[in-house]
């Protein structure tokens, strides 16, 4: 295909333009300026760059470009539009519920690949993307779009780090610096050669670039595809509201949509004078590639748990184990670490599959954002570290929500029962964080065997799952034959006479059981439950139970009494009108042995006790 | 004062192995051989270079040192041992529940500023305690120890930043390079200039040195404390293990105490033999200055919040007000922005206090790691930005917590009732990220009077307080002599008659208002609650009205159900036996109205009179 002409460019630009002045002016609210800085950059990147097929974003040998500076959203639709996806007068939907023209993107667009609007997340994700180019076999390359603003952000660094690390010469970053942040200008303004100096101190080829020349932004997209061993960033030197003459460079027009009527009419007539219709609409040529899926993994080959009744196994030991035997069955399953493999045992996977393991170092957000932009190319990502450490990356974490993806955290070394090394380690906010995902299933096994059923389970799962797995040795308490359905619960002690029912998760489900024993002894029958899924909970056993037991329910878990397994056992009995009695941690936890702090924080077995004797 | 020896100095980098590798293979546990690394830098600092009062760490023109590698905790012990403030045999309750000196550091210890030990946090806290000399005039240094591994966390480059930005040639950074990671090599291993480049370009003077040579250690600290207008980072090549022939520089021995007995007893004498003892034990200088303490604010001058009835004023407008006044009057306060101050309405801080606004750019982690340093030095730091991006400072605000800091968290635009921006922008789980640590205090106010009281009430609260604002403009409710105590909430509407509770907070007030008016014309009578306070929460005011309501209690709030308003009450009500009807958003929400949103999400006052009507 013929290469388009600059002319035909520009006029791309201005009709960008034209759209997102004319959305945003339609919607009351939004980012044109935004958009006018980058519209060049657009064109160039959509019209002449990039290779796929417009009308199936989902192709898997498409160009992926993520627009990182999501607020930019206005331009990206009116791109697609232009490119033929939908029609142009849908634009006009913008940011009405009826439409998935959002404010920021969202994967509720077969375009999006993960939900930009937090900055510097999209470089994250664009890491994922781009190593998932090598996962697949696919020629594609991977585009996103950053504002100078953004590239404050530490996680824009991170990301940095892992592309240059992992020599992705197949990744492009475009900062469009137009030296106007939203409350005052950006730090560095228009001095680019001093952001270009941190890109190539990361390890990255740093090209400054006029953002408003066509051709400019051509030479550097074309130097970055004959880069070899390393990304590439093009630094473009841009105006904010680029376009309108009494906008262009100014300050104080962050997130303003030019007002319906006179002003916006004025705009648009400006821009519309600049349209020179001189060369037809270019073509957008397709996928550089043809890669083939891999077949379907079959779960039913799994071979079931190997353990002995009775064995002492850290969760965390057996979910290594598992992660190990799903990720040799499905080629779809990638592992993320950062730098504490040989603690969460997520190492037993680096050895079948080191091909599919990155190492991302002591970086959580670029890893949970790069696992992200996988999950968004069909990749299942399993990333992991301390589940404390994973609250680092809450808020990629709560975009993976928005984001729908399907993504598989773990956490490891939940709670006080870590012991020794005191609060900074110890995740007691974790299931608060995951539970408060809507339709995000959070796992919380007790013993090896339900731990390595349950990491199948969330392999196959479609969507966001987590699981918390522990530190101390545990007894495996399940045969290997045993069943753990996702929403479901395990039923460990019962009677017709239960007094009362206590309800665990995890360490605890021990602790319950010791108090058990103490209880039975003196004749009084509860009833004990393994709640290994806290969400969906299983509201119709726990019901039965709290039934059977009178209405006497106690939980106990090894987490702060905010948003946890209490809260979730309360709201689901709710209905039914049984109050929970709530064992939790309510201090700010120190060092200790692991068994003392587990009594001295309250949760253990004699605490259970008296919760269930009190009134 | 005489300058110590290089032979004394070594000695004393010989103590501080001993009794690091003695104090962990005593405890069973921890981190020897990142001690090992670190311990001529540690020598040098606390016995050359830094000038401070080993007998009051408190002195408020103390040097200050932070100890962002955590992990490396017994040697900082054993440095404060050395410089005489316990007697040294107190190292041997390392990690135990009855001592201070725990896994990590945390300021139940009088010389820790932050608690420390997830990574990455500790230089951010080292910003805020430069600011502070400035803030209170003082001449103090501050010296921050990181670890190679580190600096691959993004908040590294965040502080790395703004401490050029801030041109804080009072701070000084030591990388202690000893190559070796939790799990494998660190990224660079001893390739020192990649590392250096990367400080470099972040506006730094950056020298490489031996960190095992005393002398080569000192000179670059002089040339730190020579360098005008930039931070200073010394990139020390270290070994890991070092001192011990058989562990110095080999992977394998993160985190792992030699075993008491023969294998210490080896280390131990290996070490015991290169104490030279020529020179005696070098003596401490005290601070550089002595800075006189402002005196103390009146908040009893502060003038009452002058609004009329009725008037409409989003709270985060009323904030800005409230942060100003308050600012004004107390000259501890400081405030730190996030580039959303004309939003959050900060900017009216930044015109009354210039000189203690400081604008952190689009960093949420080093704003909140910032304020924390502020905090341990005495200063009331105010970050704020939208709720939604507090998240991504969630594992600060975790440390915080465990650091027990007088730190005041803002975040505005809460919920979906900011409507066509989004999910990205709605923050939908602050109220659980904030509830989870025990003890801090949860506000949500519903209208301007009460949004200027709780901030003087946060202002003079000592410890962790966070506020939540709105975005939508509310009436204003309160009259200008109300009070809004911590822990209270306002009855707003009641009888004796009251068929059932409502309990909102912010914007949700006014949909159970109009509530209260649809079922009063049907002759229905409810209470209404305006929960300000969500932790401490009223129970004395819910459990009251409970009862009179005969236990029909509902909840409403713009947040997600998992950890929000709906399980505080919940939890609070239990011991009364009274059961919670929680309306939260239940589903990833969408762009759209504002209005239009609280009622697809189930908030609005037709969801609250059905609630009430229905069992």
């Amino acid at each position: 295909m013929a290469a388009p002409s600059v002319a035909a460019l520009q006029d791309v630009a201005t009709q960008l333009r034209i759209d997102s002045v004319a959305s945003t002016s339609h919607a009351g609210s939004g980012h044109p300026t935004t958009c006018l800085s980058a519209a060049d950059i657009m064109a160039v990147l959509f019209f002449s760059e990039m290779r796929f097929d417009a009308k199936n974003p989902q192709n898997p040998d498409n160009d992926r470009f993520v627009l990182s500076k999501g607020h930019a959203a206005p331009i990206l639709y009116a791109a697609w539009a232009e490119a033929g996806l939908f029609p142009r007068e849908r634009l006009m939907e913008l940011r009405t519920f009826e439409s998935d023209l959002e404010g920021h993107p969202t994967p509720r667009l077969p375009f999006v690949d993960v939900a930009t609007g937090s900055l510097g997340q999209g470089i994250c994700a664009a890491i994922g993307i781009a190593l998932n180019a090598r996962r697949i076999g696919s020629a594609y390359r991977t585009y996103v779009l950053l504002g100078d603003g953004e590239i404050a952000e530490g996680s824009v660094w991170e990301a940095a780090d892992a592309a240059s690390h992992y020599k992705l010469d197949n990744l492009c970053a475009i900062v469009d610096a137009n030296a106007l942040g939203q409350s005052q200008a950006t730090e560095f303004g228009h001095d680019l050669n001093r952001i270009a100096a941190r890109w190539s101190a990361f390890g990255w080829k740093a090209l400054v670039v006029d953002g408003h020349d066509i051709a400019d932004v051509q030479k550097g997209l074309d130097a970055a595809r004959a880069t070899s061993g390393q990304p590439t960033v093009l630094v473009a030197r841009t105006l904010k509201g680029k376009g309108l003459s009494s906008i262009e460079g100014k300050d104080g027009w962050h997130g303003k949509a030019l007002k319906s009527g006179e002003e916006a009419d004025k705009a648009l007539k400006e821009l519309e004078a600049k349209l020179t219709r001189t060369d037809g609409k270019p073509a957008i040529s397709g996928p550089r590639s043809n890669s083939k899926p891999a077949p379907p993994a079959d779960y039913g080959t799994l071979p079931a748990p190997a353990y002995k009744m009775g064995d002492l196994v850290a969760t965390r030991e057996a979910w290594g184990t598992a992660l190990a035997a799903v990720g040799k069955l499905d080629p779809r399953i990638v592992a993320l670490d950062a730098d504490v493999k040989n603690s969460t045992f997520s190492d037993r996977f680096e050895k079948v599959a080191p091909d599919r393991f990155y190492e991302m170092f002591i970086a959580e957000q670029v890893m949970v954002g790069a696992a992200m932009g996988f999950a968004a190319r069909g990749a299942v990502p399993f990333p992991s570290t301390f589940a404390c450490f994973l609250y680092r990356a809450a808020d990629f974490i709560r975009m993976a929500g928005i984001s729908m993806l399907n993504m598989k955290l773990t956490g490891s070394h939940a709670g006080v029962s870590i012991g020794e090394d005191g609060p900074s380690q110890m995740a007691l906010e974790d299931l608060a964080m995951m539970r408060a995902i809507p339709n995000a299933v959070v796992l919380y096994p007790s013993d090896a065997v339900s731990t390595e059923r349950l990491v199948a389970e969330m392999a196959q799962h479609k969507g966001l799952a987590y699981m918390r797995t522990s530190r101390p040795k545990t007894p495996v308490s399940y045969g290997p034959d045993e069943r753990f359905p996702i929403g479901g619960s395990k039923v460990l002690r019962q009677s017709p006479d239960d007094k009362a029912m206590v309800v665990g998760a995890g360490i605890t489900v021990f602790e319950a059981l010791k108090a058990y024993d103490i209880l039975k002894a003196e004749g009084i029958s509860i009833r004990v439950v393994d709640a290994y899924s806290l969400q969906p909970i299983d509201t119709a056993t726990l019901t039965e139970g709290a039934k059977v037991a009178g209405g006497k329910v106690v939980t106990v878990e090894d987490h702060y009494a905010a948003g946890g397994l209490g809260d979730a056992v309360a709201e689901a009995l709710a209905p039914s009108g049984v109050i929970v009695k709530r064992l939790a941690v309510r201090a700010i936890p120190r060092s200790g042995e692991p068994g003392e702090l587990v009594d001295k924080f309250g949760l253990s077995a004699r605490h259970i006790v008296e919760a269930v004797k009190g009134k």
